[in-house]
């Protein structure tokens, strides 16, 4: 099973109808790597996006515990893909065997935590208002509400997360959990790893008996508009860049049916540096941070981008360590050519940036990143200067230095949505500070106090989302167990008796689930 | 206070910059009622969206308690409102006395049951993972979710509630429930019920100690764009037209900052006959149907607008018995003249159309509506046509013969998204057509049996929503407690002190409300 075919995969049938081929490079090389890729026609795009919808109804009312089933065969399935996988990965991305070791546990762990989470039963958000037929005016009905999922789903991978943020991640893990079948564009940038899991989550689906369709991949480059404008499909999620991501929302709200996007997308996740931190752990809080901005070569989307500190002896202190801090991480290969290219681009644009100027950084070489430090202005901020707010998506960062703090509360202000914010002080200056807490509250989808953004907990209370351009709907997170809300919407039941309503509502709760019941909280049998 | 000064509300004080001055109309004569309204300027409605923007940070922080209290205070100032009050509204709607009382007893209600779900807290989502130090490889800081307000929401109420979906209506409450500062856009259809409602507001926050410009209200045609662009404005809340829900789709979707927009919009809500019902109270049904459908001159977005039934004598009979009902409710006084034209072209429409068949119903004559039913050949619903589609707004119907269940099945997969689907049919019956139940969960929001839809519970259970073109995002409703949801997101704090945490998520738990614990709901102190 595990040989790869470059097909496109739809209804659980493999299909290569068309005739451009695509291959995959090798990440540090530049080379292709054996084997072909077969680009989805339009006909194989349609034929992706009603399997899904065919699956749709039968998935569905499966019911939880049967996706929770399947959920965790595909984990098992993942972490049962052995050396060869975890050598195409590495080929593919760059990524050292450590990093994708820990990503395919992050991943299955997704999984089996979204698992966990049906059987929980809350995302089912069950709520039932009794009838009440005495009350005047007007007697109450009984009312009964529960949350299915939209329909198919559109998922379009990252290029940085080849697993936990692609084919078996985030996204798809949240709508097939909803109860949404997926259709996958695999990213081509790592085209041979997304069949790898394809084949896992598709011998998962056969395990557990899934209905034909619940999982379909395409291949190709432009093949993921005739995706989102087919009418069965019913929502997209995507983790990329803000140009691919706007692009996806407009052609979703240009559909005749308008549908939702959860697009992540940019954020340059400001830092902010107070004082008392730093006269006690300047030199730490330098090693430290330059240690998240070159994380993976700087490629993750909670990337630290930019350092706001008020103007201090022991600021200027700190920026001339971090700079060192920063001259002694080596280069590192990127994701592939094209990330690397438009780090370089983000980079020439920083240099010759009048507001802007180079702290610290080798000259770029020829195949691998270089670590850079930027000093700006903070009028930039004050005057909403695009520049500095375009994520370089890459091992750099931009200092900022304020004179007060007045002018921190106007800069902050002057920030785009991001993904996180962290604050870095001593305990009581952060208290004296408050403000930031309830200031920053309205840019960012998640708060740090002295600790790192990169490193994306999943679990119930992650929030990995965040006001435009970090997502497309600030409402949403592509992290954590409430990824999954974003693909289900509520029904409502109303004088139903108790043999046609779905189990999350009939009065003998069989699923044993909290429900609000007329206004409470119980599992009570009714 | 109560004397009208048709003056614009901005920051808790009256605005009127413009030299464009509107006049209300009566809704029976169309003569024009004594009074002006100033139509606000660009400046006047950027001055409304600043001063909810201002107004914002401070409304969020005042918590779910005195946000609670603000909204019983303004439930009270309506209920205090005197008989010149429904008297005008009765004047600007031509909806009669005890309609307009039931629906401000509807408004306050809502006001206040959305009050207890801001003391019941969960609303605030509350989400406690605890810090795992000693977790392998890495340990697991602590992570703390809840809901804010997205901040300032634009409303477009309804014409046909001017109370219940209008200046202090569902998404008004909502949006205040939240903690999102409004600006509401005046109907123009009853402006000065409008300026009423908006004084109770604002006396209510004064009374409460809100902060100015939490209930901002502007009048004026198209100055409604300048709104929804402003970039303060973050989520829109529309009950109406499916042309005006998609003009204010597409400018959000195309802001330099998007926004999430939720429109109410058009639905037909269909009924579905089953045999054994009208073989044993089919004239029963055929009495209430035909009240359902000329209630409130057929305003109601969840009027029925298309029956269906299975070829037979008994549905046969039942078109009879149906039609002379209908021939039997008299002409109504619409909203205004435009809801009348609007009617009367969509019965045209009907008129002409080579599948569609008058049944019953009086010549329109000038000024009031006359009930209508129409019959449709059923392939109009396997073929998709438009027409058949469109929601006409007021008392009309029209009825779908089917041959047999698969013909009912392939109908019914024709039907757009609804607000609605209504089953009537005896015990036994609907459980042998358990499948009508399941087909149906994709188009609705609300599936009622044995019920009329007209007749929208304000509960916790509700959902009055649905896919497109229903509403814009399946995901909401714009009735019951859950409407409160489209203008929360979530926020994460990671490694927090108890000092520096918003109430919900300290360890003491001192607001006493439920949260998830580490994976389990829970009220304990942590």
């Amino acid at each position: 099973m595990n040989r790869l075919s470059g097909h496109n995969y739809i209804g659980g049938a493999r299909s290569a109808q068309g005739s451009v081929q695509l291959q995959s490079l090798d990440a540090s090389t530049g080379q292709a790597l054996p084997g072909h890729f077969f680009q989805a026609t339009e006909a194989e795009v349609h034929a992706a996006a009603q399997a899904a919808a065919s699956a749709y109804p039968l998935f569905r009312e499966l019911g939880a515990e049967r996706r929770a089933q399947f959920l965790d065969a595909i984990a098992d399935e993942l972490d049962a893909l052995g050396d060869d996988f975890i050598a195409t990965v590495c080929r593919e991305t760059a990524l050292p065997t450590a990093r994708i070791q820990g990503e395919r546990s992050r991943t299955s762990g997704q999984l089996r935590l979204f698992a966990k989470v049906l059987r929980r039963g809350d995302f089912l958000g069950a709520r039932i208002d009794r009838a009440l037929p005495q009350r005047q005016p007007l007697p109450r009905p009984d009312l009964r509400q529960y949350r299915i999922g939209v329909g198919p789903v559109a998922v379009f991978g990252a290029s940085n997360f080849p697993l936990a943020f692609s084919t078996a991640g985030g996204d798809t893990a949240a709508a097939l959990a909803a109860g949404c079948p997926v259709v996958f564009k695999a990213h081509s940038g790592h085209m041979a790893t997304a069949e790898w899991v394809a084949q896992a989550i598709i011998s998962a689906a056969q395990r557990s008996d899934m209905p034909a369709g619940v999982f379909n991949m395409i291949y190709g480059g432009g093949v993921g508009e005739w995706l989102v404008r087919h009418p069965a499909i019913r929502a997209v999620g995507f983790t990329g860049s803000l140009k691919g991501g706007n692009a996806l929302c407009q052609m979703a709200a240009s559909r005749a049916q308008p549908i939702p996007v959860f697009a992540e997308m940019s954020s340059i996740n400001p830092v902010i540096l107070l004082p008392g931190a730093l006269a006690t752990r300047g030199e730490q809080i330098a090693a430290e941070l330059a240690g998240s901005v070159t994380l993976g070569a700087g490629q993750f989307c909670t990337n630290p981008g930019l350092i706001i500190g008020l103007r201090s002896p022991q600021f200027s202190a700190f920026v001339q360590q971090l700079g060192a801090q920063m001259s002694r991480q080596g280069p590192q290969t990127m994701l592939n050519h094209g990330t690397l290219a438009s780090y370089c681009q983000g980079l020439d644009a920083l240099h010759r940036h009048p507001g802007v100027r180079h702290l610290t950084g080798q000259p770029q070489l020829a195949g691998q990143a270089q670590p850079q430090l930027f000093q700006a202005d903070v009028r930039l901020l004050l005057e909403g200067d695009e520049l500095l707010q375009e994520e370089v998506f890459g091992p750099a960062s931009i200092v900022i230095e304020v004179a007060d703090q007045a002018e921190l509360a106007a800069a902050l202000q002057g920030l785009r949505g991001q993904l996180t914010a962290t604050l870095i002080g001593e305990q009581q200056e952060l208290l004296e500070h408050r403000w930031l807490t309830l200031a920053l509250q309205e840019k960012v989808g998640r708060l740090l106090l002295n600790g790192y953004p990169t490193g994306v907990e999943v679990c119930d209370a992650m929030v990995h989302g965040g006001p435009y351009p970090a997502t497309s709907d600030a409402r949403g997170t592509s992290v954590g167990t409430l990824a999954i809300e974003r693909f289900l919407r509520p029904v409502c039941f109303q004088n139903y008796p108790d043999a046609l309503l779905p189990e999350a509502l009939r009065d003998a709760n069989p699923l044993g689930i909290v429900r609000l019941v007329d206004g409470e909280p119980s599992r009570a049998v009714l």
